[in-house]
C-alpha cells in the first residue's frame, strides 16, 4: 500500500471516527402538538373531595424504613382533626392491626391547612398485600399496597419514574398512562410536586388539589419523594421565610432510617435497589450535613445485597436544553467523582421539562490548571436521565443547545413517564413512554447492565 | 539574519515569555520556625474570668444595622442571668442612655452555657466615641467603641482582617499584633472562631475561653462575622444534629437589616465600603434563599455611595495550597460570574491556614463543551485573598501546589493579619503582616485601585 493510500485511509478513519462521535446523540424528530399546559380547574373530577363528613382525602404512602417493611400513611381531613388511627391487615375484610399516628396543621400567609395526618406502619411482612383504612364512622376509606420482596441481589423489581408533575391536563395524561403501566411497585418522584407556587401567594389550595389528584396512585404504592425548587416556597414578601413549609408538613420521608438528619436527603433499599435521594437546594459543600451523610451512606452500600445503585435529585448535572443549562454544576463538581467511584448505575433528575438520556460519561479530571474539563466516556459512570416531563403548568422545554453535545444520547421535548425494570443482578430494562403513544409504546429504551456485576458499555 | 539566528531568537523569546509567566507569582522565601500550634491552657491570662460576682465576660460587639449607627453588644454571665441592660453615652462618666437586651442559654451534649446576653444599641450618632457598661452592682464593666463616619464615597476607613484564629499562642500573637495596629475601626473576621470542635464532644468550654480571649479587641470595635466550617458543630454521634448551635447562640449578626432571612449571609455598609458576607456551608444554588438574597443585594449596591465592594466568605475560590484544594469550586461556579459582573474589589477568605493573594483573574467562560476552564486575567475581577492564618491549633498549611499557578500572585505559609486601608474613592492600601515581624512590617502589600472608579491593572 502506498503512502497516499495509507494517508487517505487514516483520514477516512479519522473522519468516520469523528462522525460516529458527533452523531452518537439522537435528537428525536418527534414533534408533539405544542399547546399551553393549563391547570385543571378546581372542580375537575380528579380533584373531587371524597363524600362524607371529614372524609380522609389526599391519601398517600411512602416507604417508612430502610428496607421496605414499613410504610408511612398520610392523609388530610378538612372538617375536624378526626382519628389518627390506621387500621390494616392482610385480609381485605379483617383489618385486625392498627397504628396510631399524629396530626398537624400549618398556615401559609392567609391559608390554613387541613388536619394533616401521618402514621407509620411497621414490621410488615415482605412481599405481601396489605389493606388499610383511614377515617371514622361513615367516612372510612380503604386502600391497599404491596410490600416489596426482601432485599436481595437477584430480586426483580419495577420502579416507575415521574418528575415535575403539576396538575394540568398533561399531568393527568402522564399519571393516567403511568397507572396503566401496571407493573411498577413504587414510584421514584424526582421533585416539583404541585406547582402551587405559580399561584398568587403560593395558593396552598393547589397543594390540596394535587394531593387529591395523585391519590389514585400514591395511596396504593409508595412514592419516593425528591425535593425540587417548587417545594422551597420561600416568599419573604408575604412573611413566609421558612423554606419547604408545605412539603415538609405534607410529605414525610424516612430520613432517620438511613441516618440522615434532614427531611430531604435519605436512602431507601427496596428489593435489589439502593436508592439515594439527594437535595439539590440544601447545602452539600464539604463538612455540611448532607455531604457527611452521603459520604457515610455510599460506604454502606452493599452491591452484593442491592446490586442496583440509583440516585435521585432534582437539578440535573447533564442537560443539553437551554432551560436550566448548567444549574446543576455547583452540585456536580461536588459529588460527581463519588458517583463514578461508587459506580452508580443511574442518576435520575427532573427540573428540565423535557426528556434526555446521557451516555455513560464523567467530567472529574479538572484541577483548575489542566483544562481537562470535557465530559469523556467512562464505563464506571452513571447514565444521567432527565425526566422532568410530567406535564406541569410551565410547559415544555423545547429549545436545545446545538449541536447536541457528545454526552447526550437521546433527547425529546415531550411529556411522559419512565419505567426502570430490574430483571436480575446484571440487567435492567429501561423504557421512556411519551404520553402521545400511551403506555404501550416505548419512545426510548435501554438495556442497563449493572455497573458492579456487569460493567459493559451499555449506553 | 540567517534562519538559525531567527529560530534561536524565537526560542529565546518563548523561553523568556514562559519564564515571565511562570515567575509572575511569588512564593515567599520566608520560612518561619515550624512548631506545633498549641492551645493556651485554661488558666492563661487571656482566658481569665473577670473578678466579681456574675461579672460580664466575653464582651463583644458587632455592627447592628445596615449603615453603622447601631451596635449589638453581647456578653455572658456565669452565675445568674443578671441584667440585660446596656447603659451607654458619649461621656465616659455619664452613661445616660440605656437599652434592654435579652438572655438565653443553650446546651451542647453535657455542656450548659452561661447566660448569653445580646442587646441592640440603635440611633447612634456617627463618627462618635460611645462608652457602655454591662453588669450590676460591684461587677459593672465599662468599654467603648467608635461609630463610623456616615456612608459616603470619599470617606477613609480602615478594616482589619483575621481568619481561622483559634486560641493558641500563635493566635495570641496575631491578636496582639493586630491590636497594636491601632488604626483599624472594625475587624472583618473570615470564619473559624474557637476551634472548640477539636476537643472531645466539641467541649464548649473552649467557646467561653475564646470569648474571653478576643474581648480585648472585640469589646472595643465591631467584629464582622463570617461563618466557617468549625462553626457547624454538627455531631450526630452525641445527638447534636442542629448545625451552628454555639455560634448562632453566641455571635449575632445584623442579617435582618439587609433583608437576609438567615444568620450567616448578610451585608453591612460602613463608611465607603459595602461588605457582603456569604455563608460557605449554607445552600447557595439557584432558587435558594442565599442565592435570592445575594442576587437582590448586589443590585442594591450603590458604588457612588460605597465605592468599595468587599466580599467575605470562608472557603476560598482560588487557593494554590494542597490543603482544601478546590473545596470552594462548588460555590465559585455558582457565584463567580456575579463577582465579575458587579466588579467586586476584593474577596477575602479563610479556611486555608496560610496566606495567599491572587491576581485579578476570572474563570467564568466555561460552558461544558468549550473547554474554556482556565483562570484568565480580568480587570473586572476581584483580587482573592486567603487569610486563614490566624494561628489556630491545626497548624500551618505548608504544602503548596507546584508550580505556583498563574492566578497566584503571592503566597507564604506564615501566621498573621492584614489591614485594608481605604484612602478615598479610588485607592486603598492593603498590607499583610506576618507575626514574626510584628505589625510594623508589611510582608505583602498592594495598592488597590477601585474597580468602579479606577479599574486599572493594579494586581
Amino acid at each position: 500500500m502506498g503512502y497516499q493510500k495509507v494517508a487517505f485511509l487514516l483520514t477516512l478513519i479519522t473522519v468516520v471516527g469523528l462522525a460516529v462521535q458527533c452523531n452518537a446523540g439522537v435528537t428525536s424528530t418527534y414533534r408533539r402538538r405544542l399547546a399551553a399546559s393549563v391547570d385543571m380547574p378546581l372542580d375537575a373530577d380528579v380533584f373531587q373531595v371524597p363524600s362524607g363528613y371529614n372524609a380522609p382525602q389526599q391519601v398517600h404512602i411512602t416507604q417508612g424504613d430502610y428496607d421496605g417493611t414499613a410504610v408511612i400513611v398520610s392523609w388530610v381531613t378538612a372538617d375536624a382533626p378526626g382519628s389518627n388511627t390506621v387500621k390494616y391487615g392482610k385480609s381485605k375484610n379483617n383489618l385486625h392491626l392498627s397504628a396510631e399516628g399524629n396530626v398537624r396543621q400549618y398556615t401559609f400567609y392567609n391559608y390554613t391547612s387541613g388536619y394533616i395526618h401521618h402514621c407509620l406502619l411497621q414490621n410488615l411482612e415482605i412481599d405481601s398485600t396489605y389493606y388499610y383504612a383511614v377515617g371514622e364512622n361513615d367516612s372510612v376509606r380503604q386502600f391497599s399496597f404491596k410490600t416489596p420482596p426482601a432485599i436481595g441481589p437477584d430480586v426483580p423489581y419495577t420502579f416507575g419514574l415521574i418528575g415535575d408533575l403539576g396538575q394540568t391536563y398533561d399531568s393527568n395524561s402522564t399519571l393516567t398512562h403511568y397507572k396503566a403501566n401496571q407493573d411498577a411497585g413504587a414510584l421514584l418522584f424526582v421533585g416539583d410536586f404541585s406547582y402551587a407556587d405559580n399561584y398568587p401567594n403560593h395558593d396552598n389550595v393547589r397543594w390540596d388539589t394535587w394531593g387529591r389528584f395523585i391519590e389514585s396512585s400514591a395511596a396504593y404504592q409508595p412514592w419516593i419523594w425528591t425535593v425540587g425548587n417548587h417545594e422551597i416556597d420561600f416568599v419573604p414578601s408575604i412573611g413566609e421565610t421558612v423554606p419547604y413549609k408545605p412539603m415538609s408538613n405534607r410529605y414525610p420521608t424516612p430520613y432517620c432510617a438511613s441516618g440522615s438528619t434532614e427531611l430531604f436527603y435519605y436512602s431507601v433499599r427496596r428489593a435489589s435497589a439502593h436508592i439515594i435521594v439527594l437535595a439539590s437546594y440544601t447545602a452539600y459543600g464539604k463538612y455540611t450535613p448532607q455531604y457527611q451523610w452521603l459520604q457515610a451512606e455510599l460506604k454502606k452500600v452493599d452491591r452484593t445485597k442491592t446490586p442496583w445503585l440509583i440516585v435521585l435529585l432534582h437539578s440535573p448535572w447533564y442537560n443539553s436544553y437551554n432551560y436550566h443549562y448548567m444549574e446543576g454544576e455547583t452540585m456536580r463538581v461536588q459529588f460527581e467523582a463519588w458517583m463514578v467511584q461508587y459506580k452508580v448505575d443511574v442518576v435520575f433528575a427532573g427540573h428540565v421539562h423535557a426528556y434526555e438520556r446521557s451516555h455513560r460519561i464523567s467530567n472529574i479530571d479538572y484541577n483548575i490548571t489542566n483544562a481537562n474539563c470535557l465530559p469523556v466516556p467512562n464505563n464506571n459512570a452513571p447514565v444521567y436521565i432527565t425526566i422532568g416531563d410530567g406535564g406541569n403548568i410551565e410547559g415544555l422545554a423545547t429549545n436545545m443547545t446545538e449541536p447536541q453535545p457528545s454526552y447526550s444520547a437521546f433527547r425529546e421535548a415531550s411529556f411522559g413517564h419512565a419505567i426502570f425494570d430490574i430483571k436480575n443482578m446484571t440487567h435492567a430494562y429501561y423504557t421512556w413512554h411519551r404520553n402521545q403513544d400511551g403506555n404501550a409504546v416505548a419512545a426510548d429504551t435501554m438495556w442497563f447492565t449493572n455497573r458492579y456485576f456487569n460493567p459493559t458499555n451499555d449506553s
